[in-house]
């Protein structure tokens, strides 16, 4: 029997202490976004470091101004300096449970249960998002140590408490901790499957620059009687830049916004076909029928791969009920920017500032007044070895081709990563899109959780050298 | 000696008396906005019934709701069915004295005084807005009847006293007494002179209509991560909305939009060209160096003879500080129009909304919620021949044309006295721009007091059969 199937079985025979371990983590009800649940933030960390120190890793909870980090490392007893060095980051934090009187079971009590339709699911608050995730590959080393000795690879876990209250510590930690969290590459198990049957994994996240507007036009508010069609109002300045962001077939007029914007590659526009995605039911859930975006691009391609320019707030004048005759002096507007490919944040804004400024006429003012610097896009060259291998692994398990997928929002822990310790990021998780994370009654599908083991099992096996 | 010149003389002789008048006026705070100098202004409205019943109308107080209103009638003896008959309109009521730490004399205790410029100002809270204007009439009266005795026209006096409180008692007192108060037309004396040595007549006030409009893209607030480049984003119709309002002439795009809106006449033109308006000190008092509307038409034309399509106000998506990437539901925008001509505000309303709705992809719906009918323009027909006899009036006393001016806003009274009964109005008054109504320390000269109180004895002359 080769190692990984001697692996798969071990992991099968240890499946329901794998589930005990996981409900004994969800019984803590690490919220942190509330102090109150400061001590069981520590529990949560306490508990997940006896685990790993249980399978021989080196663990400890770090300390942090906020909820502490779980740290642990495996190093093989047979290393070389070619053994591959891989992290793997989960949350042990989860979000509140509230409104308590819409879950049908306790949050904090977790249960198993075949429901009608003969589908198995765990119930709990966290349960999905995102113990039961970081558990599969807790699971999974767990099995490998106890099959054959030892993991494969080196490994470092790195498991969050701030995860759904914004990492306020991240950042910090990861410059402090740069030397002895940087590997050769993450793996970060917080997202979905593509469906029950088709694994996923993520390797576009769109980036993202914002940008806010004042437009002057008179020194001061003003009659609109007095004043109404000899002074410039600054709303239809606004209007008119708005206006001239997107061409009649949704292209982004900013000259050189597309620099650095690759077309999709047709093997994964023949795969993203493939998927047989429903735009109709997409968008048709929040009351839309058509995509907005540029013409000729599929709704997947426009949120996962194209870059976007949005409006995402505006007010100027009289916004209280009634009527009020003035002509304002003043008209504002936020715009954020969402990026794929090489684009650049700041060049990005300093483009549309151009921009902009070209639509103001003499007599108004612009003003730009965004914060911070943006974010690029994250791109897993789809030609990165270990993508091929973790999506092997992932048909070995599934039977059918994992998908590449992309997200259009941004995940900051994977730029993170990039920036502060050079290594990319590869998403692969088990959820389910009907897991109502957040929500009451999150669940867990019990394949999700055994399927979620044996792909990590696979994929440690797959990309050790 | 002529009819004319004896009053005239008469005028002349009884001048510091009706300056001490006027001055008793003044002394009474007849602040109509605040309910404690209610009692106040039932003094002054008895003070003016006192005077005119001394002069021989029959004069009384009405109450209404709120302030009460003077109502005076003349009828001389030798009155034929020919006897014109008009209506005099001015308001006693006040504005608020505040802030009186500004006042460099007390606001209720008028004083004349000779400035260092040579020039006599009388001051005082109210003594041009209306105080001091409705006395001119009332004092012009006065030396016909003294002079000559009588008054050559029947008339009617209306002395409001809620004009600076909005007029809520006047719409139901015309409609209520509209067979009292019904007259060949109306002289409204409550506006100001071109300049201190031109008299003017205002013939033209825009109407206004307004409209009010939310889109509606997706159902609910989307996250733009998830759904940017996909799903329509409302603000961005509304901007596509606003900028197609104009042309880069500043032309208003609506179609219909100019039906009855009529051509300046040659001869207005002319004379408004001859004002030597300096359009560069009008929008340079609010930091702005170009007129917005209609290219090639003077900002005097563009305000006073051109309609224009204004956005009061606009509010959409997320209006906070800092960044909230959200893909708003729903964008809401104020509109007004402000008319000329014949222009219908109902169908301008309509009109809109059928230009707005081609600019609404088939995705995202539009919602009108304006308010009211609005008011169609007003526009004194410049061959109405009592122009023309009030403008020879003006010149005889000021040697020098009465300029056929416009206003941008609207003054209801005009409105209500047209639509409830029946009659023209013309607006004549003495004021001048640096009066400071409304603000502390307001004043009036002593020669527009005494010009005024002049031309009235000329223009009552003028207008009599």
């Amino acid at each position: 029997m080769s190692d990984l199937n001697a692996v798969l079985e071990t992991a099968a025979r240890e499946f329901d202490r794998s589930r005990e371990r996981l409900f004994d983590l969800v019984r803590i009800p690490s919220v942190s976004t509330n102090a109150a649940h400061a001590p069981d933030c520590e529990r949560a960390a306490a508990k997940v470091v006896a685990e790993l120190q249980d399978m021989g890793f080196e663990a400890s909870v770090k300390p942090t101004p906020g909820r502490p980090m779980v740290v642990a490392h495996y190093t093989p007893k047979d290393t070389g300096p070619k053994t591959s060095h891989f992290l793997f980051y989960g949350h042990y934090d989860v979000q509140p449970a509230d409104p308590l009187d819409l879950w049908t079971t306790p949050p904090f009590e977790p249960v198993l249960k075949k429901d009608a339709d003969g589908v198995e699911r765990m119930r709990g608050r966290g349960i999905a998002d995102d113990k039961g995730q970081l558990m599969t590959f807790v699971e999974a080393a767990r099995a490998w140590i106890s099959a054959t000795g030892a993991l494969p690879v080196k490994a470092t876990f790195l498991i969050e408490g701030e995860e759904e209250s914004g990492s306020p510590s991240l950042v910090p930690f990861l410059k402090a901790n740069k030397a002895e969290l940087s590997c050769d590459a993450a793996f970060v198990c917080d997202s979905n499957m593509w469906d029950q049957k088709t694994p996923a994994i993520t390797t576009r996240l769109r980036g993202l620059i914002n940008e806010e507007v004042t437009i002057t036009g008179p020194r001061i508010d003003l009659h609109s009687g007095m004043y109404g069609g000899a002074a410039m109002n600054p709303i239809r300045v606004l209007g008119k830049l708005i206006a001239a962001l997107h061409d009649k077939n949704g292209k982004v007029m900013i000259p050189g916004f597309y620099d650095g914007v690759a077309d999709l590659p047709r093997a994964t526009q023949k795969q993203w076909q493939a998927l047989k995605f429903s735009e109709k039911k997409f968008l048709g859930s929040v009351g839309l029928s058509q995509p907005s975006g540029e013409k000729g691009k599929s709704v997947l391609e426009l949120i996962w791969a194209r870059p976007t320019a949005e409006v995402n707030g505006i007010w100027g004048g009289y916004t209280q009920p009634g009527v009020k005759t003035v002509l304002p002096s003043k008209a504002h507007a936020k715009f954020t920017f969402r990026l794929v490919g090489k684009q650049n944040p700041l060049k990005v804004r300093k483009a549309f500032q151009k921009f902009a400024k070209t639509h103001i006429p003499k007599d108004c003012k612009i003003a730009f007044t965004g914060e911070g610097d943006g974010s690029p896009a994250t791109e897993i060259p789809e030609n990165n070895p270990l993508i091929a291998r973790t999506a092997k692994a992932l048909k070995d398990e599934f039977g059918r081709d994992a998908v590449l997928i992309g997200s259009g929002g941004s995940i900051p822990i994977c730029r993170y990563f990039k920036d502060i310790l050079g290594m990319d990021s590869i998403l692969v998780g088990f959820g389910l899109d009907d897991d109502a994370i957040h929500s009451p009654n999150e669940k867990y599908n019990l394949a999700s959780f055994e399927r979620g083991i044996r792909s990590w099992v696979r994929i440690i096996g797959a990309v050790a050298n």
